[in-house]
Order: C-alpha cells, then sequence, then structure tokens
C-alpha cells in the first residue's frame, strides 16, 4: 500500500494552520516546505521544525520542478506518509496541481489540507465584497534587456474598472534572487503602462490600497491616493496592491476605517469612474 | 479596558479551525455562532462547544442585523472577549464587514482570524487557476409570485465568458425555510435565462463542474455537461456549480482526474467559447 502524499496549507502567518493540517503534519516520515512559490514573514523551516517536530526540507523551483521532485513519489510508493507543505492556500500554486496529478496518475493517494489564500488575508483586511473581485493578475518585474515589459496588469485593470470590478495585483517575487517587488515599485510600473497606453486608466484620481505582511501579526493596511501610497515605506515583503472598482456604501465605511482614507479621495474616484475612459 | 471582539473563521469542516482561532476562542466568556451566511455539513453547534468547551449562541439573521446584537458590543465595552463565529471566511459576509466597523466605531478593539472560505476549497477540489477566476455570482431562488426572476448569473457568465474566465455560481441558501439550492435546480435556473435571452451562452456543448460539501471528508466532485450533471444525484447540501472558461493543458487535466470528465466533452467546449456568441 502506498502512503499518502498530503498537500498542506499553512496559511499566512504564525498559528494559521489547521487541526487537521498539523495533524497530518505529524504523521509524515518528511515535510517538503515550497520555499518559492509564496512567501512570509513569519512561517519558516525552524518554525515548522518547532511546530511537527518533523525533519522539514525546504524546496525550491529547481527541485519541485525537475526530475530531483520523483524523491517525493518514491517515498510514497515505499509507503511514508509525505507532506507538501506551502504557504497560503495549496493549490493557488499551478506547480502543486502538477504534482498532484503526476502522483495520482502513479496511482499514489493525495490529500489536500487546506487553508487561506492571499484573497482571504484581502477580504479580512479590507472589507471589500467577494463578489466584486475581478480578474487577479501578477505584476512582474520587466527585464529590459530582453525587451520584456508586460503590460496584461494594465490591460486586467482596464477590463476591471469597466466592470466596476475589484483589482488584486499580486507582486512578483523572486525569492532566488533575493527580490520581492514593493507597493512603490508597482505603482511606478503602472505609471509607466499609462505612459504607453494614454487611456486614462492611472491617473491623479486613481486610489489604491497597499497590503504588507497581509494575515501576519504586522500587517499593514494602507488606502488612498496611488500618488501618496508611491511615498510611503511598507516595510518588509509580501506586498500587495488593490486597486478598487465601485464601492458599496460598507466597502466605503470599511476603507474609511480600515484603511484610513479621506472620504475626498474615495468620492474624486468614483466620480472618475463614472466618466468614460479614453478610447474604449 | 474593552474586551476583544475576535472575527473567527472555522473553514469548511471539522478540523478545520487554525490554531489561532481556537486559541481566541477558548479565551472568550461567549461565543456567537453565525448560523444564517453559510452552511456546512460537519460544523454545528455541538461541535462547537465540543471543541471550545465554551458557552455557543447560535445567532441567526434576525439577531445580527437588528438591536439584539447589541448585546455583544455590551459585552465588549464590559471587558468581555467575545466571538463572532462562522463557516468559511469571516469576512465573506457583508453582515459581518458592518458587524467589526459598528464595532470599532464604538471604539471596542476588533480581530480577525482567518480562515479559508469556498474559494479555496473550490481552487483545491477543482485545480482551477486562481488567475482565472471570473466575477463570481449567486443564484438565487426566483419568487414568481412578486414578479422576481434575477438574471444577473447569466449576465455574468456572458462577460466571464468572454474574457475566458471561470464563473464560480454560489447557490441560494434561505436556512430559515430549510432551503438550500441544489446543482440541478440551479442548471433548470440557468437554462431559464438562457430561453429569455437566447444569446447562446447555455447550450448543448455548455460544461459545468457540480461541488458538494467542499473541503469535508464527503466532498464530490463531478464534471460534465450540464445536461449530464442536470442528472445527478449529489447528496446534501451546500452545492456550488462552476462553468469554466477557456482551460489551460494542467487545469484540463486536473478536471478529467478530479472531475472525472471525457476529454471529448472538454474539446467541445473549448470550441464553442473560440466562436463568436450570438448578439454580442
Amino acid at each position: 500500500m502506498t502512503g499518502i502524499l498530503g498537500f498542506v496549507g499553512l496559511g499566512l502567518g504564525k498559528g494559521d494552520i489547521t487541526l487537521k493540517g498539523l495533524d497530518f503534519l505529524r504523521k509524515c516520515s518528511i515535510i517538503y516546505f515550497d520555499t518559492y512559490t509564496s512567501l512570509s514573514s513569519e512561517i519558516n523551516q525552524a518554525y515548522l521544525e518547532e511546530l511537527t517536530g518533523k525533519t522539514v526540507k525546504p524546496v525550491n523551483r529547481e527541485f519541485l520542478e525537475t526530475e530531483k521532485r520523483k524523491e517525493i513519489y518514491q517515498r510514497c510508493l515505499k509507503g511514508e506518509n509525505v507532506a507538501i507543505a506551502c504557504i497560503g492556500n495549496p493549490f493557488f500554486a499551478t506547480t502543486h496541481v502538477a504534482l498532484r496529478i503526476e502522483a495520482e496518475k502513479l496511482g499514489i493517494k493525495t490529500e489536500v489540507f487546506n487553508s487561506f489564500s492571499i484573497l482571504d488575508g484581502i477580504l479580512s483586511a479590507t472589507g471589500l465584497e467577494p463578489y466584486k473581485l475581478g480578474k487577479i493578475v501578477t505584476i512582474v518585474y520587466p527585464e529590459p534587456e530582453y525587451g520584456y515589459f508586460p503590460t496584461t496588469p494594465y490591460k486586467v485593470l482596464r477590463e476591471n474598472l469597466a466592470r466596476g470590478l475589484h483589482t488584486i495585483f499580486l507582486l512578483d517575487l523572486k525569492l532566488e534572487k533575493k527580490l520581492a517587488m514593493t507597493i512603490p515599485e508597482a505603482i511606478e510600473l503602472l505609471t509607466s503602462m499609462e505612459k504607453q497606453f494614454n487611456e486614462g486608466v492611472i491617473t491623479e484620481a486613481t486610489i489604491g490600497i497597499g497590503l504588507a505582511r497581509v494575515g501576519t501579526s504586522t500587517q499593514v493596511v494602507k488606502a488612498g491616493k496611488l500618488r501618496k501610497l508611491e511615498k510611503m515605506d511598507f516595510g518588509e515583503p509580501p506586498h500587495t496592491l488593490i486597486i478598487p472598482g465601485t464601492l458599496d456604501p460598507i466597502e466605503r465605511e470599511a476603507l474609511k476605517i480600515l484603511g484610513n482614507i479621506e472620504d475626498e479621495a474615495i468620492t474624486e474616484w468614483l466620480q472618475r469612474l463614472k466618466e468614460k475612459p479614453k478610447n474604449t
């Protein structure tokens, strides 16, 4: 009989693991800790070892996406229970879906121990309505030396705003290069996309919500005009940026109380959203 | 000094509470258990009492949205720690955002103990990409006696499909009337919207993913043409329906393995999506 390959979400910070997830980790011979698809200021190898009393092996992209990963399946096929533990929700990353499919095809039993993703953290931190979320998009680091400057975030924002929806920008992580994009960097990139397309999506009136270390004890939530957020220091990564669409009265109230934004900035932005953008 | 009002997510099933959330519940004088915004086949008052050893008071809409709710604030103002516990993510429901704002305005310290919502459960159950999620929408029970037949779900589906995005349909709960919409009922309602608008959004080729009791030990995931899903029995509520947009190779593979759909049905649907719908 094969062992179980469990995908265990760790949530966003210390103590966010579920009872069910912890119980499974304690039954494993080894825990593979994914250190590349996500980042938390509170969760690391030492924390996981202390929590579980088990051997924790940090694994990066090179391990999970090359032949090296087969070590995981071999253990399961020998009858061991093994966990792949990751920050946030285990299936937020395509890599984990691919690993699960591959394991299932090898006849290995897989189980999922859910935890919450940055999406839930954002809803809790901001009071924004889940029904108002538009397509999510990642702002990635351009690589000018290769002529690489992806502008999908601008297009997604424009489409979401046309439907009155909020846009969550996840910010690029290149953890192997010790890089994690900050909110000011993200705003600068969006501003340069506006210069390129000139469709009036990012203007003086555009407001945003800057979030740092969502779901941890040092979480920061600051809402305001982008040009104001651009000058702020949000501290350590990870950072997230949201540009809201239309706001219901409760969302508006929540942004004022939780994000400390002036009412006039909201009024100006909602007014701007009613005007037809250029070229559309 | 006031006590803390904690909003505690319970996840979707037994053992889904986080260590942090459980720790807080055990420090409370009383736990108000929201029984109306969501539903789980595994979480009830007895389970919460056993888990925490505390007094658990089930509260419905009538309590949380009328003057009766002030009992919660009065306890906090007297210095007690109090929890509002709910299935899923605590801020998936507007009611909880409103309660939090009100408490903050009264000078009560609020804290959030995140847990995961149906969104994370869906990602884990299906392997669908978070970046491909479109606007979420609820299919509500029509009330023909009042001429009430909301067709927003059809419009949202059409818009999401035009962008290649997946549509999550949350299905109406009227728990006080012991009603919870099933997947066959939801498909019937969508089909009757198609008859009304006749835009070719719901056709013989349309596929769906039917999910029952997501995140619990009796979770069911079945993918296939809507007309096939419409004849299936998914068992006890809650049910959820998804109509996928374009599918990446990994999403397609995941749907076959996790949802047991025939490859031909996927091919036909993806072909259909490339054709321009009528009237748009």
